[in-house]
């Protein structure tokens, strides 16, 4: 893969998780190379957890895997937009669908 | 507004636009607290440009707006999902609608 992708100083690059079908955005989370190419390899969404400084496979614990549908990345190179099955249809750990529940009036 | 939202170490905070008919994610951004606080009070969408370290009124130079319809943001409070109207219909400085017109295979 000769895609040059843009991670920043920390080495990570944001990605956003979004239902393939009902077009909803589900959680914003980043990863960096390893985690990208994990994605890429096993087409299950992978991240890089800051709070716990780990490779995170998203649903590992919680049974909520992220299957990549289709996987896309912006003009500059520094943000990946990631269409998927959200298995349980929960993205959040929350328990919310989406991570985007608060609305700000 | 007492919304705690976690401005990152460079006071920045990431900022998805997402089309309020279609679905489509048009482009990640970033805000810092200033452009927010335009953004709420004007309906439109402000960023902060990282390249050029300025206030970034979207569409003062190509007339490509962004008129806020609704307003989200995340269970950490660090990103934002900004619900839009993209005047011209034009997100991309490259012309596209979408900033996210590369797939990878």
């Amino acid at each position: 893969m000769d895609i040059k992708l843009k991670f920043d100083a920390h080495g990570l690059i944001p990605a956003i998780a979004q239902d393939y079908k009902t077009g909803d955005v589900l959680m914003l989370a980043y990863m960096n190379e390893e985690s990208f190419k994990k994605t890429v390899e096993t087409k299950e969404m992978w991240y890089w957890s800051r709070s716990r400084s780990v490779l995170w496979h998203k649903g590992d614990t919680s049974g909520h895997v992220q299957k990549v549908k289709e996987l896309y990345y912006d003009c500059d190179a520094d943000a990946i937009l990631a269409k998927i099955e959200q298995l349980g249809d929960i993205a959040c750990h929350t328990g919310n669908r989406s991570c985007f529940f608060n609305k700000i009036d």
